[in-house]
């Protein structure tokens, strides 16, 4: 593509490196920009460059945080007798979002995966075996998607965690809500029949 | 959303005024700068930032450069009997990766919208008709998208063309590269066949 300014070619390469945005759709966000306000711009680099200096990992779940330790590990009211587990900061968004989760998490940053080299000592495992024992915990709930990736990392977390006395569960399969049966696959529906819970019980 | 950092909130808002970026795709976006090192993040706000602060419009044909006069205005090489009237800087970016045109160009910046409020003064016409008469140009090339709005652009810059001695000519309508005949609208087959033109000429 021929660019009739450097500048803009600059920018469009920069934005060309964030995920799923092409070259097209790169020029026209620059082009975007280029008719809006300055401060337009401004703000979003002020707010990029902030976010990317300030953000924090909370120490206790990994989980982002704009303090040492996260708004739900400090938060009194929350329950610690769970303790949600999951692969990315996106499912405590996720999971946060339903208001039906009131518990711990730990963020993993990641799932087990040979092809793409990640071994359990690339995950925040060891730190979630530590803090077991001095907390109040006595249920984890493994919240990680049901694929070969996901699936491996649960089946490694439930060696690691015998352990401990502890009960341990994961979020129900099952036929999505508002989801047809004649559509559902076969894998899910036939747990969601196996796993079948008393009518109206939610 | 509830976000676990206001930082990643004030970002993805940010992010979301982009054309085309929701609220879950701008959160992709930050998480994954997140995970880049932090000189991604510095450069791509600091290519923004350079971009909207210091590119310029070209005078002349109002295409954006990084100069007072474009690279293509101040090009020895182009023909200057060819003007090319283009409604956006996209489309003199499309056509010149064509390589199939030498001329200049003018950018209007729009094109005529009753609806969107868009009328010839909001466009750059006048500087079109101020341009010509001390210019070499022979030939209009009106290259203006055959919508609704680019056809009442290109009639009305044709009724204010009418006193120059020039040749008014568009870009060809016909049956795309690599298109299906069973599959072309009527209207554009039906052009196809009227404008015909001597087989294996090009």
């Amino acid at each position: 593509m021929n660019f009739p300014s450097k500048l803009i070619e600059n920018a469009v390469e920069e934005l060309a490196k964030l995920p799923g945005v092409g070259r097209k759709t790169a020029l026209r966000l620059a082009l975007h920009l280029l008719k809006e306000e300055t401060e337009e711009t401004f703000s979003l680099a002020e707010a990029l460059v902030k976010m990317r200096t300030d953000v924090k990992h909370c120490k206790t779940c990994h989980n982002i945080s704009d303090t040492e330790i996260c708004d739900i590990c400090s938060n009194p009211l929350r329950d610690k007798s769970v303790l949600c587990v999951v692969s990315d900061i996106r499912d405590v968004i996720a999971i946060e979002n339903t208001s039906q989760y009131k518990g711990l998490y730990h963020v993993l940053g990641g799932v087990i995966s040979p092809i793409e080299g990640i071994g359990p000592s690339d995950l925040h495992i060891d730190s979630l075996l530590e803090r077991l024992p001095a907390s109040e915990v006595r249920e984890i709930l493994l919240a990680i998607s049901p694929t070969m990736e996901g699936d491996t990392t649960g089946f490694y977390l439930t060696r690691k965690l015998r352990d401990f006395d502890l009960r341990i569960t994961t979020i129900a399969r099952g036929v999505p809500v508002g989801g047809e049966l004649e559509y559902t696959d076969e894998i899910t529906l036939g747990r969601s029949i196996v796993e079948r819970t008393a009518y109206g019980k939610v």
